[in-house]
């Protein structure tokens, strides 16, 4: 078989992203051909100015193109609260609900024993010292509502009983928008039990 | 919401690209944030060097890194058979099969009076061209068995009847290791119509 090297390296770069096959590699790979010069060159500046010019904040371990990222350093922000995620992208998720005004703390993974994720790979000693040493009057856990997500929440949960702070965690219940006949049992059973009065 | 500048022009470009939406824009340009800066420049020189260093070639106008691509010059390939295709990628589709050792002719599209495509728009006279001054015995039409690539078939064949080549289309029927069951009506209907004697 014939490809161009130019090509075949550049299909073999793209199917090492997440989520992208060989077939989705190559779709690209032939758009990228078709496209303009431009555009390409702009595509890839954009991602080596993210690489080069972004960094983990050293507070909150968020995305941060300075060394403490713009949510540490709002003064909108409530200085008080403090939600506690897996991930970066759980930041921007829940940034675009605008239903949270505190600050967060990027946890970098969650206990995964079977992935060899322990406690000290995760930014948790720096979340005590934000505990011990801010005016935090609340530790919310955002993790995902799963086995090892709850083990985490636990984990946290049980390192903060030393600190005068309130820990709480997300709802869980049917999800907005969904439909009952839709939803599987444990969303519903949670939802029967965490029942609220109206 | 905060999404630091970089990171929100890194997602926009990304979810520029065919088949990606917003979400696995973001996942793609966290993804890049975490990886090393190395990979992410060979990443962004690959793409780049895809653009710069690759030309269509003059005679097929298959993708190639010189002006004539290497099936054209190659001195194995059958010169006198032609496989007329719509896009690049269908020229590396059929060169994975290893059934294929003639010469291609990358239309750059099919007829479709919808989306605007007329008989100019392809590259019909290059290859009128080169059945008129070349050595070709048989011009194999392998577009899509849809309604446009049927009629740009019945188009070309049309073309090419003042000229002594055979022409052919590729063969319509189950797809192997399909089931029957799955398959379906206008596809069974086909090959009970075509049913070879063995």
């Amino acid at each position: 078989m014939i490809i161009p090297k130019t090509l075949q390296k550049a299909i073999d770069e793209l199917s090492k992203l997440p989520s992208i096959g060989r077939k989705s590699a190559q779709r690209l790979a032939l758009h990228i051909l078709r496209a303009d010069l431009n555009e390409v060159r702009n595509l890839s500046d954009v991602l080596i100015d993210l690489k080069e010019n972004t960094q983990t904040c050293k507070v909150c371990f968020n995305i941060s193109e300075s060394n403490t990222c713009e949510i540490c350093k709002s003064e909108k922000r409530d200085k008080t609260t403090i939600c506690v995620v897996e991930e970066i992208s759980d930041v921007i998720a829940i940034e675009k609900t605008n239903e949270f005004s505190g600050l967060y703390h990027v946890l970098g993974g969650v206990l995964s024993p079977l992935s060899g994720k322990d406690a000290d790979s995760l930014n948790l000693s720096e979340l005590i010292y934000r505990v011990r040493n801010g005016e935090i009057v609340e530790v919310i856990l955002a993790l995902n509502p799963d086995t090892e997500g709850e083990t985490t929440s636990l984990y946290i949960a049980k390192l903060l009983k030393p600190f005068n702070v309130k820990v709480s965690r997300l709802a869980r219940g049917l999800p907005i928008g969904g439909d009952l006949e839709f939803a599987d049992e444990a969303t519903i059973g949670r939802a029967v039990l965490s029942r609220i009065e109206i």
